[in-house]
């Protein structure tokens, strides 16, 4: 290779549902350019294992989860003004309850969930590869099982709507044609099991038939 | 940047619908690894320009086309085995009637269109590369206009199922029901004007709706 050769990273888009709102795990930067600002984790990708196994390595170190769902999004060149360079991004779908942050050392530089749709400008154009994995993530529910890896195995119809309606950003949908959709596609089952929540009459709890990713 | 920079390449997987078979453009590697095999055209990319555009300038100079279809497939590392690298890979569609094949000095060294079913071993593991761009042209066969880049702009219906049998490998589709989807769809739309064959009935022409890449 000679010199100039572009740098090249890896960048994960991490979700999660959190207060009911589809949220993005950010970093500070602790280099320049842009040392201090938000930013997607990722680092430079040196060839020492594969793209996916690097992506999925940043996963595991951010947010502790290994059991999600992880996709390679698209790659990008021109996000980093400062030098030739291309970014693969990847996104993953974690369930919030399962996350454990890595610990920083000092507040200001723990990382964090920011609302989508409430970002401050990020680092390396960093805001249009979220719009563009928000914009997969909402294609793909139409058509696959994705949601499954923003959930816990056995969840309430409840959840699961409110789940996809954080994905569409707040959109309310009708419970009735929701729950004949999602039963009707065989993406979901009855589990025996209930939960009991204060007053309310039990809620039954389902699962996911496959947390394999298939087309519906 | 180190001297150990990953080497960073874009490829293009080129279909067209040839004696209405898939085909894909494939040229003969010019320097090891491997010089002499087949392989899918592509280059280092030197981050002089976008991504984007060192793909459509590949696409041009392989075919003379320019307004086609041309889309992102994905990035994968581990193809060369030689040295760390990336390969960013797209797909493109191009109606054959369109394309004029780069010439290159001595026949055995031009590049040749061959049957996505028929490949010899390709360099760098590019049989893989060519496998997932036709299994992401079928699924978006599905949902997409994707077809339009395959055909010229006034076209049968004959012409159309033709182009969807050779996505499919050959599979036959039932005549009726595929003209029903597409029209119902309203993908495709009727002309003014017709086709004479020989001695048949003469044949209505039909145009994509759209020529932008919609969902459907």
């Amino acid at each position: 290779m000679t010199s100039d050769a572009p740098a090249v990273a890896t960048i994960v888009v991490i979700f999660a549902i959190i207060d009911e709102r589809l949220q993005v795990l950010l970093v500070h930067r602790d280099a320049d350019p842009d040392a201090g600002s938000w930013a997607l984790p990722g680092g430079v990708w040196d060839g020492s294992r594969s793209l996916d196994d690097a992506a999925a390595a940043k996963l595991v170190e951010e947010t502790g989860a290994s059991d999600v769902y992880l996709e390679q999004l698209f790659t990008q060149s021109g996000l980093d003004h400062t030098q030739p360079s291309v970014a693969i991004a990847y996104f993953a779908l974690v369930d919030a309850s399962a996350v454990r942050l890595r610990a920083e050392p000092g507040d200001a530089w723990r990382p964090a969930w920011l609302p989508v749709g409430e970002l401050p400008r990020l680092a390396f154009a960093n805001n249009l590869v979220i719009e563009q994995a928000v914009e997969r993530v909402r294609a793909k529910l139409d058509y696959t099982n994705i949601a499954y890896g923003l959930l816990p195995e056995r969840f309430t119809l409840r959840e699961l709507q409110s789940t996809y309606e954080a994905i569409l950003g707040g959109e309310s949908l009708d419970r009735r044609n929701f729950r004949k959709r999602m039963l009707g596609n065989a993406v979901i089952e009855p589990t025996d099991e209930v939960r009991r929540e204060g007053a309310h009459r039990p809620a039954r709890l389902y699962r996911f038939t496959t947390r394999e990713p298939v087309f519906l």
